[in-house]
């Protein structure tokens, strides 16, 4: 019997399994999440599966550091589209351990950049500055705070989308919550709320 | 003997699992390379693979429709700090079918934001317009070729560093070449230079 029910489960596995890889899949993520993390390298094929989070599952929107630069820039339109287009019904702010943006020095990028002949003048141009972008970062844990206050501040964003801030070890795959973003609170009670006093 | 072979075989191949979990990951990413594409949940767990990009590979920039919003926004920077502090040496631009963006409609997306309580004055203040962002966006192989062009141009982007343009298909996996950025044509005689027209 345990053979033919082995050999039962089999099948019917795989005809699930046909059935998923043949459906065309929606643009609107089935867990309706939208992920707002960083471009490293050491998340890429670790992040997502880290948190059970399959193709199809979630939007995710990347860059250097999980920054936000600007409050009507890339990011804010970005979750604008999941939000409101695309039913995302939460936000995660994914900031991590370890990340190269808080060992960037504004002085010795300036000169890499200008070594490799970027004009001085363009690197000036920026708004907020090199310098004011970079100082912003040096605390990760800091910044993924900074970011959910600013995203729950910003008129675009539905005041009941739950926004929430979590540090991720890109060693270890461990996440551990920053900001609970539900206003129940009684929703979270079965993860840690202690900030991981270990990334600051 | 085929036991004894299968057996060191299969220790061989652990040893060297075991060494490469448990090496810690550059921040620089293996293959020198920074990929700039869509959100889109279709793409998640898919992509990467797709491209043979494993992790500890490359930096993954993402937003909505992999559009370029403001020369010195969120992915300009990021972009910056990938190729001058964290060794990537070539961009890839990579767009896709069936984009969620191209059939955004400016005024249902506006009327949806209102009915959740977004005030329009949050809406008109947005520059580039909501508008002429998604208006751009309408043709997303034409937007992966406006994306490259601009990154060209970018002053902060040095003028030797290969930037490509591709689009991708979420259903089949496959990935065709729009804009070859190497300046020596002949380092892709290996892959279609044809433009996929059913993009279009």
């Amino acid at each position: 019997m345990v053979g033919v029910s082995l050999l039962h489960e089999m099948l019917q596995h795989n005809t699930r399994w046909i059935a998923e890889r043949s459906r065309p899949l929606s643009k609107a993520p089935q867990k309706r999440v939208v992920i707002f993390t960083c471009m490293d390298t050491r998340l890429v094929e670790f992040l997502e599966p880290a948190l059970g989070l399959k193709r199809g599952d979630a939007k995710m929107i990347k860059n250097a550091g999980n920054t936000l630069v600007d409050p009507g820039g890339g990011v804010v339109r970005s979750l604008v589209v999941a939000i409101h287009a695309l039913q995302c019904e939460e936000v995660f702010v994914i900031g991590h351990k370890d990340c190269g943006m808080t060992q960037l020095d504004e002085n010795a990028l300036r000169q890499t950049m200008i070594a490799r002949g970027v004009p001085p003048a363009a690197i000036d141009a920026l708004e907020p500055s090199l310098g004011e972008w970079l100082g912003g970062f040096h605390d990760p844990l800091g910044n993924v705070e900074r970011v959910v206050e600013l995203l729950r501040a910003n008129p675009l964003i539905p005041g009941d989308v739950p926004i929430h801030g979590l540090m991720f070890d890109p060693g270890s795959g461990i996440a551990e919550v920053l900001v609970a973003g539900y206003a129940d609170a009684g929703r979270i009670t079965d993860v840690s709320q202690t900030k991981p006093n270990e990334y600051r």
